[in-house]
């Protein structure tokens, strides 16, 4: 029988834990709520049981556990370093260390949109293609990214390579939540969207997406804004494609630095879809031009909500990662 | 007693032709006129027979040839694609197949920046470290790249990674040669700085330059204008950080992408020192917020004018480029 493995996606409001094996099989899933307020003991302590409780009802042992987590991480040594979205923003916590106690096996932890590149290389993607070169967005409330290079995702040594949301786009634009000014994700993310959404709603220029959220503002979404502009809200499809121009030109730069033979776009606003990765393919095409770009592929990732957890499993399993 | 290979180095006005090991010794070289209206037959003839002459001189047998060609070429076929600076520009010029024709041994190409790339991985900041990973800027009459990732040049299916100097870094900015709009290329090459201090002095504004050159705005080169700002010149100091920090942009991108170990530059630009190397590392403290860049070098290349050459050798005599 082959090895089992936790994957953990820590998130903002919930746990997703699963156990599986390297190849993507999962056996046993559960979601705890996270509780970011009752702080990183607490958290790891509710964590380790869960973990414990699946594998009595596989009635299977844990060779190694991968965590997702949303921030940075030191990937050798398992410490957090900074996780924004989370109560006491878990700085130096020694995570690894910590699970590896109470479990009895290895503990890996790396950036969440990292674990999930990691799944798009081994069971996305780059499953029939083990030597595939892509570039990953994660477009949701901030902008992560991912790149594996020839099959071997890049990590640098923090695990912090990657960070494509904070690729400056913009000389001078917008403060960002780093502190730098015009990073992609000042332009590009789900919170920028939907507040040029509320804009025209509120200015009557999106007289669909009003109807489709009943005059509520608060209940937009870019679920919503890809729908409207879809309908005929012209002014919303200008919000999506003056976003996606902005990702469209990190993706070139990558292109032209790397060559990647895939951009894979991830999170809602990579949902939004053909209006897009569209508009993303073009700007390549535009910007793109010492070499044909015709071989290039712009696609929305496959892999639905596992991928958090997918990714963190194969984090576990990996042999040449670290 | 070891392999000897030969590099060459094919350039808009002399070939540099050097014969040496995979070490990087060189044994003998020479420089011979490109007369590159005669064409690629001529030049590949003349090429072959100097190679021929110096193996002879030598009393050696080449066990392969590595040339870097000023533009881009298929690194599989080693035919070239587009060699802008050359007359006739030796578009699918079959330069493998012609010399291992009459050399009999096997012939690489590769653009000449990621031979010089290859050149400091092997015998520059990476020869002691050879999983070093690096980005290197090459700012001279164009912008070139080369990157390389725990050791090894990152090329892509063409060969054609790594053209930085094609990196968007100003939004609908200038019109680029290749085509693009704002790339690095168009506000950090010899030639822009050149033009700007043309500028400034026939305005009146760079009194120190004006001296330096005795008027003749013909007389004006990088190196002269390091001259001027270091003595106090302010506006062409200015000019200088101007494009320096248009270069940080772009490398601080790549330090957030990639998280390199080292930015190395050179060409004429890079040669103005201390001014350059201490702004771009300025704009990537300023702009890469998410980790500290305290371990990041920006370093000026130690190779100087055989950089060509020794790459050139170095991809003869590489087993794991391809």
């Amino acid at each position: 029988m082959s090895l089992i493995y936790a994957g953990i996606d820590l998130g903002g409001t919930g746990i997703k834990i699963a156990l599986g094996s390297a190849d993507g099989q999962i056996l046993q899933h559960v979601t705890i709520p996270t509780l970011s307020q009752e702080g990183p003991q607490r958290i790891l302590q509710r964590m380790s049981e869960a973990v414990t409780q699946l594998a009595k009802q596989c009635d299977c042992e844990i060779s190694g556990v991968g965590i997702g987590v949303p921030g940075l991480a030191d990937i050798k040594s398992g410490v957090t370093k900074f996780l924004p979205n989370l109560a006491t923003q878990w700085r130096e916590v020694r995570v690894a260390d910590s699970l590896r106690a109470s479990l009895g096996c290895q503990v890996r932890l790396l950036n969440d949109v990292r674990t999930a590149s990691l799944a798009e290389l081994k069971y996305g993607y780059g499953k029939n293609q083990p030597n595939l070169t892509f570039v990953f967005f994660a477009l949701g409330t901030g902008v992560g990214g991912g790149i594996a290079i020839d099959g071997k995702l890049r990590l640098g040594p923090l695990g912090a390579a990657g960070e494509l949301g904070h690729c400056t786009v913009v000389p001078n634009g917008r403060l960002c939540g780093c502190g730098n000014r015009g990073c992609l994700e000042t332009v590009a993310s789900g919170p920028v969207l939907v507040a040029e959404a509320v804009r025209l709603v509120l200015s009557g220029l999106a007289p669909l997406l009003h109807q489709l959220v009943e005059g509520d503002t608060g209940r937009i979404t870019t679920k919503e804004m890809a729908q409207a502009a879809q309908e005929g809200d012209t002014h919303v499809a200008d919000v999506i494609v003056q976003a996606a121009t902005s990702l469209g030109t990190v993706a070139a730069n990558l292109v032209t630095t790397l060559h990647p033979d895939m951009i894979v776009l991830g999170g809602g606003v990579a949902g939004i879809g053909k209006l897009v990765t569209e508009t993303v393919q073009q700007v390549i095409r535009e910007q793109v031009r010492m070499v044909p770009t015709d071989w290039l592929r712009v696609e929305v990732t496959q892999l639905g909500q596992e991928a958090g957890v997918l990714g963190a499993i194969a984090l576990a399993a990996a042999d040449d990662l670290f």
